[in-house]
Parts: structure tokens; C-alpha cells; sequence
């Protein structure tokens, strides 16, 4: 402990000073801060804080751990002696390694085109560093992961919101109304499919006229892909539709991706960035100044994910889309319950009748019936009267989580 | 490979769309970003590429790999199965061991004024973005770490330096100076003390001079405190003088923190900040919005270094020292070069006869004499005529490159 602390005659001294002038108002962040959307999920979360047996399905992530063979890789690596700085865009093996992947799904992607991100979302807030400042027009299809929308606000962007339209077929894109919102002063367009929490996906043909548009326009496109591989299309495609595939590598389009749902590596923290070679040293300059690399030996269990991850990925999409029919079937035997199966990413977004205040409803879920869902309003003033379920789990766990929402919309 | 691909005529279509229009002038990062200081010290490695033995001195990072039992506690925590995401704030262990560390140093901190971030720059990062928008004012006193100027910048603040003077005694504030720079309008001061790169360790009583200056006119501090272990004072401390000495836990304080310097783990990207309480849900926020956690794994290392690291952190300050005193001694008997001991950090930043353009004579350095040292250049023009030297290296290894540099020097 030092020897000067609080009750010394100098900080008592201080401290009356502080006291008796204006700036003794309260420390607080500034507005655009203070403005930013906390997590509904939080709160609800916050609300079944005490409930002894809670069903957890709020969050996005599956509930398996990242397998072994790339634990084990990282593990090696620290071993080695893996603990130094790595180069700001990330080390050789790994751009090497994301190269050939995206290039094999993607087309022709050389290394100099890929960077290592800390996490997807922190490859979302380079991308948005990268482009946009203060005053600048943001567009972002919605509902929506939050974070899309508020990180250009950190940086003094305006974020306007185009919405997904419910109907028959689930969420679906009207082109005309995102292309009149893109207008010629519109700086980026933030936009993700496969959705989350919609698990809506973009068509090729509704890619090819956004990506006309915004060419025309000059408007940056920061396309959030890091559900790609989750994609349950009928076209039999590895891969959901990706601007990479009609996009060259040199104009306005920064494609974030992440290690995070395809490896079942969530609490890694490992994301990429594929962008104009043009961009490169600025994102590494910008790299530098956000957290400076990601750990070498972390980066390592990304080139085994890659290397040796292909089987992993495929009996995990599989997986899902089992778990996601067993989901769907078992929700729409309930009264009250209309739900779409999305061809995308690892929710399902449904509407559930007594959910037009749905932070409170998953708030009764939690506390009354152990269950926890996410409520619609978390993504999006357009997703209210929805929630969220992530299926990312086995089926027997699932049909315990339908079996409490039964029971609950039973006793209303 | 995915059937459309660049030749096809749709996006042949598509691009002939691009070339014919306004939008085609190339893709580039926002003005602001582009004028963002990009690595001198890069510039300098890049000048010795291809050169066969180079001795790097250069970056601020010692040789020496993490040690074992950190390590082995986060190859441990991957073998749990601890791959899912965390709080933002980080794991309880984590911040509780962080409180407990923190209130030993430097009086009562409870884990709510603590949180977890995904490395040293990034705490500078998140602390920015907490307190500084468009049009803020910054103060900074150099010369210094780049990151510091620059983090502001991105979010469009402007930043006003005020350099330390370089005289008899080595570097030291005009604290006047200091003081009239921190008008009323001003924002935010960015203050780093033991300094990287001049190893100026601010007094406390200047500590106290400018917060209570601060205080008067409700400016924030972040004070970068990243080396404060790294400290050779003859008082006998264990850490450097700071500003949580000073000030209570709830006034305008931002103190950033990293595990990199203190316990050898500069690739593992692990920091944490000590902030006020009522900006904790703010600071949750922007860390879910810049890399929504550090991994867990990393951050049971963290525990396992404040519990058990004590002694490494000692005897790595006593080697520090020794090393420093080694450098210096061997340096002062060269011709041209006028260096001062300074009583903190892990550098020495010594004045050198022809270093007025000292990113020239730096590349001459590593490319004639496979010497690697970074330019005063890169920390302002206040280090022009300066080179930066880092001795976290044992003493033969310092020998060989005081040899390289006695004989670049006699050969001139």
C-alpha cells in the first residue's frame, strides 16, 4: 500500500477543491456513449439472476466446446514459446491459410488482400475505423445484432435502418426500399447475411443489385459474413451467397468474417478481414492502434482450424440444421407460436403472441419458466413482437426448452 | 470454388458500370485514417530485410518467452474447456485478483472499478472512445508511444502536444507548460509515466499539481501505466508513483494497465483499466463493441500471474536494472552518443551524434551495421536527434550490439 492516500492532508486538500468548483459534477462517458443500446439479452439474463434451473438459449453460441485437435494446437504453440508480438495483419501461416479457404470458396484471394482480426466484431469496428468518421450516412438492414448498428456510432456516424419484411415465406429484403435509402451520400452500407437473428440470407440476384448500386454510388459495403457457413440452402452450396463471389478484390467492399460460429471457437477471439489491397496499410496502422495483433498462439489454432477443420464444419451444419427442424416442428405444434425455417445461421426468430413487449415476456420466461430466450427488440425496434432462440444445442436439450415454453403459454 | 465468379459476363457487366461512373476513382481509407502515423520503427525493420544478422533492439519487448507456469495455465484452461465467451468486464477471478492487486499497490480498489481488456492499447482505445468525439481537445505529453496521439485522432479529437525537456538531468516536464496546454476546453490529458520511449518517470508531485489542475477544470486523465513495475526510483518503491495514489476511485481517472511489460507476456493481448464505477456499463458497452471479451483462457493466465508472479516480476525489475545499468555504462564511452539513466521503463533514449534525421541513420544502422534501434523520429519530432534503444536482454546480447554501434560510429 502507498503512503499517501485518501485521508491525507494533501487529497483531503484536493479533495475540497474538487468540492468547490463546478467540475464536481459527476464523472460520466460522453453522450454518444451513454446513447449506445445496452444488452436486452443482459438484462434479461439480469432478471433470472437467483432462478436455480435456467435453459439458457440467448445467447449465440453453440454449447460445445472448441474440439480438441485445436485446443491442443494453441496449447503446443504456447509451449513452443509463442508469446511475442506478432505482424499487425496477422502471422504468414494464417493469411497464408485464410487465402487459400477464401479463395477456394470465394475465388482468386491472395494473402495480401486477408488481415487477422481480434474477433469478428472487432474486425466490424476496423472496417467502420476504416471508412467512416463523424457526420458520416450509415445504412444497416435490419433487425440486427446490435453491434452493427452502434459501432458506427461510436465514431459519430448516423446509422439509418432499412427492415426485413415478415410475411409467408419469413424475413425477406424489399431491394427497393434499401436502394432508395442508399442514397449518393450514404458513406457505407453495414449489412449481414446469413442474419442474425433472422437467419434471413441474401439472394445472389439482391447482392448484384446492391452491389451495382453502391458501385454507381461509391459506397463502401461492409458485408458481416461470419455465418457463411451455416447456410441450409437448397442450391447444396458450402457457402451462403457472398459478396466476394461477385465482388473484385479491389473496390469498395471490406467482407468481415470470423472463427468464432464454423469452429466452434466463440470465446477465442479470432476474426478476418478480407478488403482492397489499397486498404491494407491503413487497417494495419488502425490494428495497431485497437489491440495491435492478435496472440501468436491463438492465430496458430486458426491454421489447424482451417487446415483440418473442413469435417468439423460440415458435420456441425449438419447438425444444426437437424437441430434447427427438430426446433421448428417441436415450436409449431404450440398455440401462439408462428415460426419460418430461416436458411441461415443458428436462431430461430418467431413470433410469439404476448411478445409485443418482448423484453418483458423474456423476462416472465426466465423467472417463471426457466427459460431464456432473447427478446426481438434486443435487434431492433422492427424485430418487437419477436424472439430469439439459438438451437445451437442438442435436440433432447431443445425439447426441454419447448416443453417449459409450453407449460408457461399453458398457464397464461 | 463458387460458379460466378470475375470473368463472368454479369459482373464483366457490373464492372464496365463502375469504370463508366464517378464512383471508380480508387477505393481508400477516410482522410483521417490515412494520416495516421504509420510504424518508423516498421520503416526501419523494412530497411533491414534481406540483411542476414541483424541485432533488434527495437521493439519494446523483452527476449525472453512467458514463463512456464503462465503458460501452463492457460494450456490448462483450454483443456477445461474454457472456450465460450465471458462477461466484457472479464471473468470474476480475474477482476477480483485485479482488485486485490491494485488495492495493494495503490489503496482500496474494489473489483467494480476494475475491468478486463484485450490488451494495453486496446484500454487506451476503449478509454478514448469512452471520453473523446469529434472536435475534442487532447493533450499529450511527448515524446511518446505513438498509440497515444494517435487513438484520439480516429475519433476525430485533435491533439495537442507539450514536450518534456531534455537537459543535465535527462528528460523533465516544464509543468507550466503543461499546465497553461490544459485550458478549460480541454478534454482529455493522455499521460504515460515511466515513459516509453525517454523512461521519465513523472514525480508525485507533479502527479498532484495536475490533477488537482484537472480537477478545477473537470479534464479527464488516462494515465498509461503499463510500466509502472518497470521502476529503478531510490525510494525503494515497488512501482512507480501514479495517479490512483492520488485520486479517489470515483473523479475523472482513467488508469490503463497491461500484463505485457510485468510479466512477460507481450503476445498474450491482456490489460485492464481502473475506472470510476458509474462508467462501468459504458465501458461494458464499447467492449462488447470493440472485442466483446478478452479469451478465458488468456485471462486465467492473467490470475495465475498476479497470484503467483510476484517473484518474476522482482527479479525481472533487478535484471531490468542491471541490464540498464550494463547499456548505459557501455554506452557513455562512446564518442557521440550523450545518454542519461533514467529511473523507469525498459529503454534508454540516448542523443546520438548525426541522428538529426535519426529514421535515415536508423536504417543505415540496421542495413551497415545489423544494428536495430528506433528512430526518436517515431516517438515526435520532440525525439528528432534521438535513437531508442531497448535492454530487456541480457547484458552479452547488449555487448554485441554496443560493439556493432562502436564500430558504425568509428567507421563514419
Amino acid at each position: 500500500m502507498r503512503d499517501l492516500d485518501l485521508s491525507s492532508p494533501a487529497t483531503r486538500s484536493l479533495n475540497s477543491t474538487v468540492a468547490a468548483s463546478g467540475a464536481a459534477a459527476p464523472a460520466a462517458a460522453r453522450d454518444a456513449v451513454r446513447a449506445l443500446r445496452s444488452s436486452q439479452i443482459r438484462e434479461v439474463a439480469n432478471a433470472g439472476f437467483g432462478v436455480a434451473d435456467v435453459l439458457p438459449f440467448w445467447f449465440g453460441e453453440s454449447d460445445r466446446v472448441t474440439p480438441a485437435f485445436i485446443r491442443e494446437a494453441a496449447a503446443a504453440a504456447l509451449m513452443r514459446g509463442e508469446t511475442f508480438y506478432t505482424h499487425n495483419l496477422g502471422i504468414a501461416p494464417l493469411r497464408d491459410a485464410l487465402a487459400r479457404y477464401v479463395s477456394e470458396l470465394h475465388g482468386a484471394t491472395p494473402m495480401e488482400n486477408v488481415a487477422v482480426t481480434s474477433a469478428g466484431v472487432n474486425a466490424l469496428m476496423l472496417a467502420a475505423q476504416l471508412v467512416v468518421g463523424a457526420g458520416d450516412r450509415v445504412v444497416a438492414v435490419t433487425p440486427l445484432w446490435p453491434n452493427l448498428v452502434e459501432i458506427p456510432k461510436i465514431l459519430g456516424a448516423t446509422v439509418e435502418t432499412v427492415s426485413l419484411d415478415y410475411g409467408e415465406r419469413g424475413w425477406a429484403l424489399d431491394l427497393d426500399s434499401l436502394l432508395r435509402a442508399l442514397t449518393p451520400d450514404t458513406k457505407l452500407l453495414m449489412i449481414n447475411s446469413p442474419n442474425n437473428p433472422t437467419g434471413w440470407v441474401m439472394t445472389r440476384d439482391e447482392q448484384r443489385a446492391v452491389l451495382a448500386h453502391c458501385r454507381r454510388h461509391g459506397i463502401w459495403i461492409v458485408a458481416d459474413e461470419v455465418y457463411e457457413r451455416l447456410y441450409y440452402g437448397e442450391d447444396g452450396e458450402r457457402t451462403a451467397p457472398s459478396f466476394l463471389d461477385l465482388a473484385s478484390r479491389e473496390e469498395r467492399l471490406i467482407c468481415v468474417n470470423s472463427f468464432s460460429k464454423a469452429w466452434l471457437m466463440t470465446g477465442w477471439r479470432l476474426g478476418w478481414i478480407v478488403a482492397p489491397r489499397v486498404l491494407m496499410d491503413d487497417l494495419g496502422k488502425l490494428v495497431e492502434y485497437n489491440t495491435s495483433c492478435a496472440p501468436a498462439f491463438v492465430q496458430q489454432a486458426g491454421v489447424v482450424a482451417l487446415e483440418e477443420g473442413e469435417a468439423l464444419t460440415r458435420a456441425l451444419v449438419a447438425d444444426l440444421r437437424a437441430s434447427r427442424d427438430h426446433l421448428a416442428a417441436a415450436l409449431a405444434t404450440l398455440p401462439g407460436v408462428d415460426v419460418k425455417v430461416p436458411p441461415g445461421a443458428m436462431y430461430l426468430f418467431f413470433k410469439l403472441a404476448g411478445a409485443q413487449q418482448s423484453l418483458d415476456l423474456c423476462k416472465a420466461l426466465v423467472r417463471d419458466a426457466g427459460l431464456g430466450l432473447a427478446p426481438g427488440s434486443a435487434f431492433g425496434p422492427q424485430g418487437e413482437g419477436f424472439v430469439r432462440w439459438c438451437y445451437a444445442c442438442d435436440p433432447a436439450r431443445l425439447d426441454a426448452g419447448v416443453e417449459r415454453l409450453a407449460r408457461y403459454l399453458a398457464s397464461r
